[in-house]
C-alpha cells in the first residue's frame, strides 16, 4: 500500500466510525425526544451495540498500522512524501483518538454503553419522583465505569495523574484538577463578593417574566429567534427534550432542544439561544474538514465558550433586545404589554441565586459548576461516599449561594451527566465563561462596531469573525494553542470578571 | 461446539442482525418525520452502511456453519439431540433468509441502500413538483437493483422464475406472478361489474366530510382512537409523515403515522386505523419470539389483511361507528353539528372512483393495486419501457375506474414504494384483502358475538381471536399453513367478493 492509499484508507476507517457514531447520535436523540416509555430497553441494546462496533471498528489493527505507516503528527515526513499540515492534523487527531480508544476493551464499552442507557432512564424517573435512593445503584455502577475507563488509560496508578485527572481530559485535553482548582479558587472567591455586593442593592420587579406565556407562541418565536441567530433550519432542527442539548446527526443535521413552561419564559428561550451557539459551531466547520474526525469544536469547554457567549454576552446584552424585543411583545402582546425593553433587559439581567444551574444568572452561574467540581473532586479522591451526596450538595449550596434546595430533584438530581457516566465533563461550562469573554475582548478589539450592530439585528460581523478566528479549526488546534492563535493569551479569570463588574456595576449600581 | 451452544451463537447472530435492523428503522423513520432537508445525503450513506453491516454480520461464513450443524428445519435431529418445535421454526427462518441474503454481495447491498434513499428524497421532489420526468433516472435505477436482486437468486434464468417472481417471493413467498393472476383476473372482472352495478344508483350527501376539520382536533382524536384500539402507547407513536407508515423500532417501540388535510376528516382517521392494525400485530407476538427473527408478520399480504381487517371490516363497519361516532362529534361539534352515524356511515362507506390508492374506497381499492401489478409484469418483462408508465397508468385507470388522472402526482407518482425499490410489494395489499376476509368469516363463525360488541366499543374478544390464532404465530408458519390452519382454506376470491356484495347490497339497494 503506497502512502496516498494509506491515507485514504484512514480517511475510509474515520468516516465509517463517523456513520456509526452518527447513527448513536440518532439513536440516542430518539431517546430523549421521542421514544415511547418502554422502548427504553431495547434502546440500550441497540446502542450498545453500535458503541461497541464503532469502537471494534476504530481500534481494529489496521487502524494503528496505517497510523504508524502515516507517521502520528505533522512534523512526521515518509520516504520524499510530506502530509500537508490539513492531513497533518487529521493523523494527529486520529492517533490520540486511536491511542485512548484502543486502551478499552471491546466488553467494557460495551457494558458501559448499556449501562448508561438505563441509568439514563432510571435518572428521569427519579427525578420526576425526587427519588435519589432510587438512582443511586446507578449513580454507583457509573462512578465505577468511570473510575475504570481512568484506570485504563494509565490515570490513577500514580504516574498521569489522579483518575479524576483522567476524566477531565476526555472533555479538556491536558487539564488537571490541579490547574482547574487554581482557576476556580479565586473565580470563587471573587464570584462571593460580587454576588454579595449585588444582594444589598435593590432588585427589578421581575413578575411580568411568571405571567402566563402560551407555549404554542414560546415554540413559534424561538423559530424565529434561531433564524435570527443564524441557525440554518435546513441543516437541523429544534424540539423538546428534559434537558436542552445539541447534536450533531450529520455535518448537515445539527439539532439542538429545549424545554417549555408557560409561567416561565426565559428557560425555554435562553435554552434556545444556548443551544444555538453550540450548533452554529458545529455547523461552521468550513468544507474542508466537514465528515471528518476535524470537525468537532476544539473542546467542551471552547465548546461552551460559544453557547455562553450566545446565551450571555449576547443574549443578555441590552442592544440584543433593542433589535429583538419588538419581535418578543409582537408574540406576547398580553404579557409584555406593558414592558419596556429596558425593564426586559434588567430582568434578564436578574442575578438572584436559585437551584437549577441551567437557569442561573451569568454571576452565580460558575458557582453550580464549581460546586459539581469539588463534588467531582471529592467523590474520585473517595473523599465523600456517593450516598452522601445530597447532604454535601445541600451544604455547599448554602456555603456558595447562601440557600438549600428542599428537595433533590432541584439538587442532586438536577442534572443529566452523572447518568450518563460524564463525570468531569461539568468544568467545561465555567472555563467556557473564561474562553468566551477572552474571544469577545479580542473580537471587540478587532471589530469595534459589532456590538452595536447587533442594536440592529445584525450578527454579520460577529459570524464572520467567529467563522475565521475559531470555527474553521475545528479540533485541529488544542484549546490553549487556539486561544493563543486567536488572542496571544494564557487562560484567564481576569477578561470573564472584568467583564462581570463593569456590567453589573451598571445595572445594580454597586 | 456443543449443540446448545450453537444454538445460542446462532441466536446471537439473530439479536445483533435484529439490534442493527431496528437501528437502520430508526434512521429510517426519522428521516420521514424529521429529517431537516439537507441531512439526506449524509444519512443516505449512514443507511447504506448500517446495512451494510447487517449483511455482513448476517452473511458470515460462521452463520452457515451453525445452520449446518443444527439442521435446517425442525425435522432435523443431530445426535439424540433434538430441536423444539419453536427452535426448529427459528432454524428454518433463518436458514432461508440465509439462503437469500449470502447470494447478494455486500457492494449491492450497500449502493442499493445509498440509492433508495437518494431516490427516495427525490421522489418526494418530484412529486411535489408534479416532476415524472425528474423521478425517471431515480426509478430506472431502482427497477436495474431489482432486476439484478432477482438474478441474484436465481430468478429470470428460466429455471426458478421471471424476474418479477423472485420480486414478489420477498413479500409473498412462493407466490408468482401467474398465482396472482389467477385470481386477480377474476377479482377484476367482479370489482369493476360491482363498481358499475353502484354507479348507476343515487350516492348520499357527503359533503359535511369536506368541512373544516381543526388539524388538532384530528391529531386528539386519533389518539383516543388507538387506544381504544387496543394501541399501547406505551410500546408506540403516531407521528406525521408523507405516506402513512408502521415501523418497529424494538419489540415494544412500534410507530405509526399519518398525514393530516383540514379538509379531508377521513384521509388521516383511516390511515391511523390501518397503521394501528399493523401496529396491534406487531404488539400482539408473544413472549415466546419476541426479539427474535420469528416476531415477524407471516408475509406483507397477512400484514396487510390485519391492516384492512381493523381499516374496513371494523373501521367502516355500522356498528363501529355506533360505538365511536359521539367520540367524534365531540371533537368535531361544528363541522358534524347535524350529522347522524347513519350519515357518517354511508359517507365512509361512500363507493366512488378516484385517483388516490390510500383514499380509495373499498370495491374499487383492489383494482388500484390490480393496476399496479399489471405495470409490474410489463415493465420486469420488458413489455414497457419506465418513461412509458405516466400515460400506460392513465390508460389502465380509464379502463378499471374510468377516469384519468390530470397529474402524475395524482398518478404514478402517488405511491412511495417504486421509489424505494419495492416492486412486487402492491399485490399484498388485494392479497390481504382476501386473507382478511377469510379470517373474519372465521372469526365470525367462532364468535357470533364478536361484531355486536363493536357496538358497545368491545374489541376484547377480537383481539383475544387474533393473537390467539395469527398473531401467536409471527412468521413461523407461512401464508398458505397458516391460513389452512385458521380457516381449513386455500387463499380465495369468494369470501371477499360476497361480503362486498352483501354490504353495499344493503348499503346502495343495489
Amino acid at each position: 500500500m503506497n502512502f496516498d492509499e494509506a491515507l485514504e484508507k484512514l480517511h475510509e476507517i474515520d468516516r465509517e466510525c463517523r456513520y456509526l457514531d452518527q447513527t448513536a447520535a440518532v439513536l440516542q436523540w430518539d431517546q430523549e425526544t421521542y421514544l415511547p416509555p418502554q422502548g427504553v430497553a431495547d434502546r440500550a441494546e441497540q446502542l450498545a451495540f453500535v458503541r461497541k462496533l464503532v469502537h471494534e471498528r476504530f481500534i481494529a489493527p489496521e487502524t494503528g498500522r496505517l497510523l504508524k505507516e502515516l507517521g502520528s503528527d505533522s512534523q512526521n515526513l515518509r520516504g520524499d512524501e510530506s502530509l500537508s499540515p490539513l492531513e497533518g492534523d487529521f493523523c494527529k487527531v486520529m492517533r490520540r483518538r486511536y491511542d485512548k480508544a484502543v486502551k478499552l476493551p471491546a466488553d467494557f464499552v460495551s457494558a458501559a454503553a448499556r449501562a448508561e442507557g438505563l441509568s439514563q432512564a432510571a435518572w428521569v424517573q427519579a427525578r420526576r419522583n425526587n427519588d435519589f435512593a432510587a438512582f443511586l445503584p446507578h449513580l454507583n455502577a457509573m462512578i465505577d465505569f468511570a473510575r475504570k475507563k481512568a484506570r485504563y488509560w494509565g490515570f490513577g496508578n500514580g504516574l498521569l495523574g489522579d483518575e479524576y485527572d483522567g476524566l477531565l481530559d476526555i472533555y479538556e485535553p491536558g487539564m488537571t484538577a490541579r490547574n482547574i482548582s487554581a482557576l476556580f479558587g479565586p473565580l470563587r472567591d471573587g464570584l462571593i463578593s460580587l454576588l454579595k455586593r449585588i444582594a444589598a442593592r435593590p432588585q427589578p420587579d421581575v413578575s411580568f417574566l411568571n405571567r402566563e406565556y402560551d407555549v404554542a407562541a414560546q415554540i413559534r418565536f424561538n423559530r424565529v429567534l434561531m433564524d435570527r441567530l443564524g441557525f440554518d433550519s435546513s441543516r437541523g432542527r429544534l424540539d423538546v427534550s428534559a434537558h436542552p442539548f445539541t447534536t450533531s446527526l450529520g455535518s448537515d443535521d445539527i439539532r439542538i432542544t429545549t424545554r417549555y413552561y408557560p409561567a416561565n419564559l426565559l428557560s425555554g428561550l435562553f435554552s434556545v439561544i444556548h443551544e444555538s451557539g453550540h450548533a452554529l459551531y458545529e455547523m461552521g466547520f468550513p468544507r474542508e474538514i466537514r465528515g471528518t474526525c476535524l470537525a468537532e469544536g476544539a473542546s467542551m469547554a471552547v465548546h461552551e465558550s460559544q453557547s455562553r457567549f450566545w446565551e450571555n454576552v449576547a443574549g443578555r446584552n441590552r442592544l440584543f433586545w433593542d433589535g429583538l424585543f419588538p419581535l418578543l411583545r409582537d408574540h406576547f402582546p398580553g404579557p409584555l404589554a406593558s414592558v419596556s425593553v429596558e425593564d426586559f433587559y434588567r430582568a434578564v439581567n436578574l442575578v438572584k441565586p436559585s437551584y437549577i444551574r441551567v437557569e442561573a444568572d451569568e454571576v452565580s452561574y460558575s458557582l453550580h459548576v464549581i460546586l459539581r467540581f469539588e463534588l467531582e473532586k471529592q467523590l474520585f479522591s473517595g473523599e465523600l461516599e456517593p450516598e452522601k451526596l445530597p447532604e454535601t450538595w445541600r451544604k455547599l449550596m448554602k456555603e456558595f449561594l447562601g440557600l438549600e434546595p428542599e428537595t433533590d430533584a432541584e439538587g442532586v438530581l438536577q442534572d443529566v451527566h452523572w447518568s450518563m457516566g460524564s463525570f468531569g465533563y461539568f468544568p467545561s461550562y465555567a472555563l467556557g465563561n473564561l474562553y468566551g469573554l477572552q474571544f469577545w475582548a479580542k473580537l471587540s478589539a478587532d471589530l469595534p462596531q459589532a456590538e452595536q450592530a447587533m442594536g440592529r439585528g445584525d450578527f454579520e460581523e460577529i459570524h464572520r469573525w467567529l467563522r475565521e478566528t475559531i470555527y474553521r479549526w475545528g479540533c485541529r488546534l488544542d484549546p490553549p494553542d487556539l486561544l493563543q492563535k486567536v488572542t496571544g493569551e494564557k487562560l484567564s479569570i481576569t477578561p470573564f470578571l472584568s467583564y462581570l463588574e463593569k456590567k453589573y456595576t451598571g445595572l445594580y449600581g454597586l
